[in-house]
């Protein structure tokens, strides 16, 4: 699936040191191995606490003590390598190890694979970091198993309470019952081994200990395969707005209703689902999707009397993101009251948009710059474990191109000199951390 | 249901004759009583060749025979009731006794009740006529049975085929099954007892003896109501086209995806879906509606890579409609290509606008007038039995006020002061229409 891609127009200026190459070659094995690590043999599927998540960590725990690192799996099933440096102040570097259904070998896994690249790089330089080093690669970013995402980040962040512990799957086991077949524990441990993997125990301040979350991961888009860029510095993680709109008019025989005598529902959802658009393509760092429009009762001889479309809004920028929504809302109500009709709004879903540490995201232009390759900075429109991670520490995340932009799919895939200058980047990055770190110490 | 109500504005400038107030009331009892055969207790359904069919033919026969009718049903279940007077030619008068599932009193019913209204105000005047009367209840024109409309009407004007006899019932009765149950004749002798449903022989000239259709229906729309007028002559059937189109473009990330790099099949329906609209409000005689929007995957967090729309395009003018199905392939054309999708269509349904006779028209418009209504003429955009009857003699309809346009829904209602000038316009109708045929004769 992956492509030994020709060197990119912009990919770098200069032929770089063949080391970068060979740890993309190895990267990029290890995902085709951890592939085989599925729920099912026709297609890759690993959700959290499932036997397929075990086997990839028997993998990863392999992987990561032959780079001396120290390997514990927690009660989440996250699982955190540590590499101990001249401090106990943790840079964290991961990713998530479960997936879509029918998914492709790099979304989460990439990220992983690449941490255990970063630290078998730093190890064969012989360098011993001014801090300590976990790598963690999270056992739930996608929500799929228990229908709500980032479980494995968020017991970390000490998020999870009994509502979270009370999700059930597709066959009726909760994420309790789960956790306790997964560790052996006994369910009424389980509490208890949930708190456990807070971070840092609840007397601490967490913040001091935890320097930042550096996370490698695809694009998931077309942006950078757009501007043939093989990376690009994240400015963060799109704040998001889901909401179900629902017009209401007067059902009517199609043949015997005259226009001018029409509510239609439906035409109304048409004009807001057109709104939206022009709203986003006007309003720089806006996204903004309408996915689905039902309306009722959806014959095609009947006016529609009722019509829903589900609202899709994004922005990294939260001030963005409110003037979308207020626009977007103004326009729902100027159709109704132009159409004659009732409407109304559900939220959904909503998170707020978290910010990648500006002085990370310079450091990573700095790195990505000192590989000859230029710097873009876009946001992430979709979830990341980091979204979730910035409540301990300042993050940063590097993009990988995405051919395609194809994601959550069997094809998904990634250019293997991509990877190579992922690795370089990140190296770099860390070199120039450390000396920010710890000056005296480091070079 | 019924509301006797006050007469209306331009219901009639001058008290009418209380006779039709009368034959009113009873027809609107009849309506009643009619509602009563249902093949459930709940709700109003009757269909073609039901046991509640013939509960109702029953009832019809005794009052039909009773004002001098010679009375049978044909194989297909249309119940054909003769009066002879000086001329064997011939001029029908119906409508159809088959209902929608859930369905009000009025639709059809009243068009059959009212034929027998208007034989009983012939009979109380003691007058011959010089041609014929053949009150005819079809027994299928809403084709909620078989899933084909008309299947009566077709079998008068011998257009049912092999096809016909075999669609099949939601229990899997055919269609020649139901016929021999209903007659009570053997399976094998259906095709031969369907051809006889013809309404002259094969060898005749049936335009010569048929003079002409007359159908008196409800509106099932909000036009006559809208402008407080009690009757409507119908200028036509309208042709009526039902396409299925569908874009293709690329579905992808609703957060990663920027707007400039989309290929959104929803958005290009929903601009499809207001250009319609568009069209129909600028073209005069033109209906158009999207009822029905389908975007896959038609989830809020993916762009939809199609989207499948359902069209109903009418026009009782061809040219119109014509004209209409250009622009709206012209738009779907020009959307596809701005946008960069796929697009295409399916024909699903078409039926070509049927005219009522112009003469005959004039003589209704001439019998509104003499009663003191302001005459108005609208279009049928729904299907009548007249769509079929039209390929055998000329047709005129009479719309009675739809009140809230409500029709197919069991709160349909008329207004009794309508039916009492709807009976007294058919009996003026039928009185000039003898004085052309024979004006030697009558009067």
């Amino acid at each position: 699936m992956t492509t030994l891609a020709t060197t990119a127009l912009h990919a770098a200026d200069s032929p770089r040191p063949p080391r970068w190459a060979e740890a993309a070659e190895r990267a990029l094995a290890r995902c085709e191995r951890l592939a085989r690590c599925s729920e099912r043999a026709d297609v890759l599927v690993r959700r959290a606490l499932t036997p397929a998540l075990a086997e990839a960590h028997a993998l990863l725990r392999e992987w990561l003590e032959a780079a001396g690192l120290e390997v514990r799996v927690d009660a989440l099933g996250n699982l955190r390598a540590r590499l101990e440096g001249a401090s106990p102040q943790t840079l964290l570097i991961g990713s998530h190890l479960d997936t879509v259904p029918d998914a492709g070998k790099y979304d989460g896994t990439l990220g992983v694979v690449l941490a255990l690249s970063l630290v078998e790089a730093m190890a064969s330089e012989g360098a011993r970091l001014p801090f300590s080093i976990e790598v963690v690669a999270f056992s739930d970013e996608e929500g799929v198993r228990f229908g709500r995402p980032f479980l494995g980040a968020r017991a970390l962040a000490r998020g999870l309470g009994p509502d979270d512990l009370a999700l059930v799957d597709a066959d009726g086991v909760s994420l309790a019952q789960a956790i306790a077949a997964f560790s052996g524990i006994d369910e009424a441990d389980v509490p208890a081994a949930v708190a456990a993997c807070a971070l840092r125990g609840p007397a601490s301040d967490e913040r001091a200990d935890l320097l930042a979350y550096l996370e490698l991961h695809i694009e998931q888009g077309p942006v950078l395969e757009s501007l043939d860029l093989p990376l690009g510095v994240v400015t963060g993680i799109a704040g998001h707005v889901w909401q179900s709109v629902r017009f209401e008019g007067r059902a009517g025989h199609a043949g015997t209703t005259p226009m001018s005598l029409r509510r239609d529902a439906l035409t109304a959802a048409a004009e807001l689902a057109l709104a939206v658009e022009e709203e986003a393509l006007r309003s720089p760092g806006l996204v903004a999707t309408v996915g689905r429009i039902v309306a009722a009762p959806g014959a095609h001889n009947v006016i529609a009397g009722a019509a829903s479309l589900e609202l899709d809004v994004r922005s990294v920028d939260a001030a963005v993101l409110e003037r979308g929504l207020v626009a977007i809302e103004a326009h729902a109500e100027s159709i109704a009251r132009r159409r004659q009709l009732g409407w109304r709004r559900q939220l959904r879903f909503e998170a707020p948009s978290v910010r990648c540490e500006p002085g990370l995201r310079a450091l990573l232009a700095d790195a990505i710059r000192a590989v000859g390759v230029p710097v873009h900075e876009l946001p992430s429109g979709a979830g990341h474990d980091g979204r979730v991670i910035a409540a301990l520490a300042p993050i940063v995340m590097l993009f990988l191109r995405s051919p395609g932009g194809l994601s959550h799919h069997p094809d998904e895939r990634v250019h293997a000199g991509d990877v190579a200058l992922a690795v370089e980047v990140a190296a770099e990055f860390l070199r120039r951390f450390a000396a920010r770190f710890a000056p005296e110490v480091h070079r």
